[in-house]
């Protein structure tokens, strides 16, 4: 046992003891037989079965806030129900989605990738072919860059963590490092910009900055071991380790080498970030350093004083989680959480802190650092600085109430 | 960009210079125009849902080689099909099951845990309650003993590479560290046993030693992010990293502390292994080092000399994967294959090595190294050792032949 684990198991006996024995809920069981047997114990269970699904008690463990605009069904979002998963990484079947023309339906077997522009070889790949390139694996949060933009509103929205935080998720990805197929294109080095454009009915279209792309961009065919989901961009999609999701083009069908940024539809009519000045930000790449706590949190009721565990992740497009601190007397103090291992660059960071609430109102927050020094900011400071005309890119801490009731909400504080 | 990924492109790229160029099978396209709007952008896509599935491509990727005992539907075991897979993760829908009886329906608002036995405190346990403990996450392989037993067999199986080996599967586990619990109820750290039993209907039951249940045993709770799957537990499992996967015992009822392994049924009429010298070995806890090659491999066709890739798993419970040795000249020479990071205790690790075929028949075999220093050892070794006689714990080298016709088949060599 390594002295890290040592040590969070100190700390939390420690809460434990002083919480009173018992702390969890647990009822004592002085003098107990063994339960009965359990009714599931009665008859044979139920068969293997080909792909499993979640068990029919979490039914309602769906993604969450899904919405279209108007007329469409498939032009605009759904988020991860944050609140109620733990750990570090999402299950591919509640990973947020962010569509502009909906899901296609390709078929791999004729889906072909194209490589050309200010190429020597233009190239077209069959994803056969692309299946036969060395790959990478990497853990990598992806978080659309309107995740999170109601908190630009005035008034605190009455929404779970989910609903204002979901949508951010984080997987395995595999695939091919772009680098190898652009070198084999023979790319002409001094192009700065990629067109990447997907086969959806949207043409979803982005430029990419050459150095991205040569760094460590992946063409991704697997999400979490298996082959990428549809809502995900299959067979093939680009994916950009800590960008605004939108960059990292869905059923990836061309990749275009260019002098200059194309000003795509995609990066004009929207992707840019209106400030307070008026002025507009564009190619707003990484997304910021964040955190979320996401137990307890909004639409959560305490089931009274005593232990309790605050749990919740953090992220940074601009490299690896350092600290996350987690203030339960709003703001007064500040302690730090530890992190779960493994802190990966770019990746979700699951923190966790045993708390003992004493049943006084109070109010949670989280606030997160990364490698390159930033700090996560708090709302007032960061709407002070950027306004709210803005819809993208809001990173600011996130507090959540806790009233004597037990019941946690949404609050600017 | 680390130098670890600047050797690995590096390699990559040599390769694919060796192979000549669009060595990967993608077609040369001097001149071409982008290719006409692919029929998937010519209307809108499917609209968003509340819990992903896999692409209808994909509907042959299902866990394989079901079998259950005659007469029963749920005793006996699924696989992950390893062929299909890439990455470190299991995704939970495609990870092996073995139920002794089936999986059971089990509510977790009337789910109970109790701890009994010699303890100070005996406590019972609403999962609700146990939620609210201090949490652990890790990223662990979970290893039925008797995968890879059709080995044992003096002929080689026709069967993949997930028939043979897909009793393995690997998933981000989160849950209460085993240790605060027993530590609540009092436990007497003198008594060296404790009886886990499962609310299934074949009630598994295992005595697992105190000093494991101290050390790195969880209650999992959540798999990959969200609460477990019923096939692997749910409500509530144990967890024992590393260890011979019939002892995480899931939809876990029962801790009963006691003096002496309690020898049940399922620990005396199977889970222990036969030598060749008629002795039997109990007690027989943590999975072996072992690797298999999961692409190419059994059943496959490569489409030609050139260059493909050599991908698979490396795994150990008694420690880090430090080395992965791969032949592709039937064993007169090895290379070190590269390793994916994070390489993690007790989980699955991905090697790749990019392979160019010269078009000769050949064989293809992988070697494993953990950081204890144990080897994975030849099939005629491990069997010269051991015997044939027993079922469980098969972890010798597995080797594919490649025929001239690129055919890919199991062999014993």
């Amino acid at each position: 046992m390594d002295e890290s684990k040592r040590s969070f198991l100190k700390r939390a006996a420690g809460l434990l003891a002083a919480s009173g024995l018992v702390a969890g809920g647990a009822k004592r069981a002085d003098a107990v037989e063994p339960p009965d047997v359990a009714p599931s114990m009665k008859a044979p269970g139920a068969g293997m079965s080909e792909y499993g699904s979640p068990a029919k008690y979490e039914v309602k463990v769906t993604r969450t806030g899904i919405r279209s605009q108007p007329g469409t069904t498939g032009s605009g979002a759904s988020r991860a129900p944050l609140e109620s998963l733990d750990g570090m990484l999402t299950p591919s079947g509640l990973h947020f989605e962010r569509h502009h023309s909906g899901v296609p339906d390709i078929d791999p077997a004729t889906h072909r990738l194209l490589i050309h522009g200010l190429v020597k070889r233009p190239l077209i790949f069959s994803v056969n072919a692309l299946l036969r390139y060395p790959m990478v694996s990497r853990i990598h949060f992806l978080e659309c860059s309107g995740n999170s933009q109601v908190l630009y509103q005035p008034a605190p929205p009455n929404l779970t963590a989910g609903q204002t935080h979901g949508l951010v998720s984080c997987s395995e990805w595999t695939g091919v490092p772009l680098r190898l197929l652009l070198e084999e294109a023979g790319v002409d080095r001094g192009a700065p910009w990629i067109l990447a454009e997907g086969a959806d009915a949207a043409a979803m279209s982005r430029s990419i900055p050459m150095a991205k792309a040569m760094d460590d961009a992946i063409l991704a065919l697997f999400q979490n071991g298996e082959r990428l989901r549809p809502e995900n961009g299959y067979p093939v999609r680009l994916f950009l380790p800590g960008w605004e999701g939108n960059m990292s083009v869905k059923w990836l069908r061309r990749l275009k080498v260019v002098s200059a940024p194309i000003m795509t539809k995609d990066e004009t009519s929207r992707y840019t970030d209106l400030q307070s000045d008026g002025k507009s930000l564009m190619f707003t790449y990484p997304m910021e350093v964040k955190s979320v706590i996401t137990r307890p949190s909004h639409g959560m009721t305490l089931a009274g004083a005593g232990l309790h565990q605050i749990s919740g992740i953090a992220w940074s497009g601009n490299g690896t989680i350092t600290k996350v601190e987690v203030s339960t007397d709003s703001g007064r103090t500040w302690v730090d959480a530890p992190l779960v291992a493994p802190v990966l660059p770019r990746a979700l960071t699951r923190f966790r802190l045993p708390w003992k609430w004493d049943g006084a109102a109070t109010v949670l927050k989280s606030r997160a650092t990364d490698d390159t020094g930033a700090v996560q900011p708090e709302r007032a400071k960061f709407i002070a600085e950027h306004g709210n005309n803005a819809v993208f890119h809001f990173h600011g801490i996130q507090a959540w109430s806790v009233a004597t009731s037990g019941e946690v909400k949404h609050v600017y504080a």
